[in-house]
């Protein structure tokens, strides 16, 4: 059994949970190494305390399902078929008798969904699974710190492409446009956000909405992108300046530069989340800016754009080994424009170590 | 109060049921004109059948709710407040009272809110309000019409970019990411789907996926496209040959054109949704390649890629007025290839509007 699966049990065994009901694909991913979007259709992992677990899938994925590794019982069904009537089947367990409690993912199971399972057992009652596989999730093994190095790199690529697209009168779709024909060429098309190029005074907007406008000289210009790669994503965010970059401008990008290498340097195992957000936050509310800096300083990365931990002020976790955040401070100022400095960060057992290596210092694009 | 409102109401009024509660972001833009992706905050319109609708959202989204012309209750939330205490306020009616049922979209809606929704009444019952609102969203008006011509337009245009980009040793990602950098310039950055480039045995997979293959003379190139416009999807096929077609190829294309244009011609208000995808799999059959049809005729198109009806062969609805569709007939010969040929066709009062218009006649590319 996987490592991934045994301590799903085990977390089962503990609660007093009689099974677990996966169904959310990346979730699947996780578990399994199998992905597979079946849109409305089913797709579940059944996991149990103490026998093997079960997938079910569309008929036309089960090849992929063997495919990508998975040797337990697998239920393959067609578009005509129940399949609530096989999963109904393969429960019947001497184990799943008297009052029944189910992990399912509450925040995105479909109500539906939901009542299905219950049409097993009326009396079935349901528990939360989601906050524990996102502590799982949120621990990365070697094998995903590879990949996520490699995603990191790409976005690297990426904003070099962006950069030495800058020209005067290009539009901001325009680089986003050059930015992705680039990436696609080299194989890798999927973005793990729509990408934001942001110029002159969009920039101030925190999530702007890229579109036509023109770099001009004197402008900021944002880039904050990630790409996928096997599943994982990275996240980056750059700012320069075109042609000349004001005084005003120079002082708000060196004190995001502080926010971001410091709480960077005091990434490691044993500090507190909410402290790094004021580490930076101290930072940028001692150069007067405190009231541009409107987020929280990152989320953790991996399969999800987001995931857990969210790097707020008022998280009282700590930074564990083997994390991946993101540290991006940034400063909005309405008319004069924004500057986000964003890496990927993973907690090692030594300390910090960013996944993202594009230069820093500010850059005056001529 | 708009039409689509209006209608909610007049269904709420019909069923007995007490109120409507709408959370899917794209039937929420349907009914309101209020475009919002929540991710995993609260986003909720509630209608009853005699009092007025009202509407939550994250409180940076209620200026855009206002813009976008929403003029009845408008309840924005902080992210540190509870969303559901503000419904429980605004759901204080007198006509509240009783055995209610709620109208829900079961099947997209998570478990989580509908359980959030039962803390105002223990009791609350769900009834299903998706396939009402699918049949809502079937029947377009003329400004969706108008959208979603252009829609078509630039799936027209996004062929033409790729069709001329077909060259010796091009790759499949390679003539995307040309298709997709045009589009972006043209600020057309949303596509409705993962844009497919198929080259030859691998245009043979329905649901290929495309790679770095490279075309080579004899190889058919499938095109599967679609660009979002004003939230309105468009959605073509259009296969051609590089340098030349054997007769084999030659009769496959003609066979499914053949299907194509039959099956468009009798798009027409009345005709048998079942009897249309029969009509064109009996062209295929009697040509021998009923086995290599091994997919429904085409579905439904509007602010979603695939929606209500269903083009297949068991389906007994017939086609209304103000319909659109997609006729998408196909033959996948493995080792072969395949051809797909796509249209969009609005089922206007006299009949089927071809709303795709990129020409159908066998392309040989040299």
């Amino acid at each position: 059994m996987n490592e991934r699966i045994l301590r799903v049990q085990k977390w089962l065994k503990q609660n007093d949970y009689q099974f677990a009901f996966i169904s959310d694909p990346t979730n699947v991913f996780y578990l399994t190494r199998f992905m597979c979007e079946p849109h409305e259709r089913l797709l579940g992992l059944f996991i149990f305390p103490e026998s093997e677990p079960f997938l079910i899938c569309p008929q036309m994925e089960v090849h992929q399902a063997r495919h990508a590794g998975w040797d337990y019982e697998l239920i393959g069904y067609q578009d005509h078929e129940d399949p609530w009537e096989k999963v109904e089947k393969s429960l019947q367990k001497p184990e799943l008798k008297g009052t029944l409690t189910a992990a399912i993912e509450k925040d995105t199971l479909p109500y539906q969904k939901a009542m299905s399972l219950r049409r097993l057992d009326e009396q079935l009652s349901f528990a939360s699974i989601e906050s524990f596989i996102a502590s799982l999730r949120m621990i990365k093994d070697e094998k995903e710190i590879a990949i996520m190095q490699k995603a990191a790199e790409m976005a690297d690529y990426a904003v070099t492409v962006g950069v030495n697209a800058i020209k005067k009168g290009r539009t901001e779709q325009g680089i986003i446009a050059e930015i992705e024909y680039e990436l696609t060429k080299r194989g890798y098309s999927e973005m793990a956000f729509p990408t934001m190029v942001l110029v002159g005074d969009n920039s101030a907007s925190p999530h702007g909405h890229p579109g036509n406008r023109q770099i001009k000289e004197g402008d900021f210009v944002l880039f904050d992108l990630g790409v996928v790669v096997d599943g994982y994503c990275s996240d980056i965010t750059r700012t320069v300046c075109y042609k000349h970059a004001s005084d005003e401008q120079q002082a708000i990008y060196e004190t995001v530069l502080e926010a971001n290498e410091k709480a960077i340097k005091a990434s490691k195992p044993g500090t507190r989340i909410g402290d790094l957000d004021r580490l930076a936050r101290d930072i940028i509310t001692n150069k007067n800016y405190g009231e541009y800096f409107t987020h929280r300083l990152g989320h953790g990365l991996g399969l999800g754009t987001h995931e857990a931990p969210s790097m707020s002020e008022n998280n009282d976790d700590i930074l564990k080994q083997g994390m991946v955040i993101t540290v991006e401070p940034g400063i909005y100022v309405p008319e004069v424009g924004g500057v986000r400095i964003e890496d990927d960060v993973y907690i090692s057992e030594q300390g910090p170590v960013t996944l993202t290596s594009y230069p820093k210092t500010l850059q005056i694009i001529s």
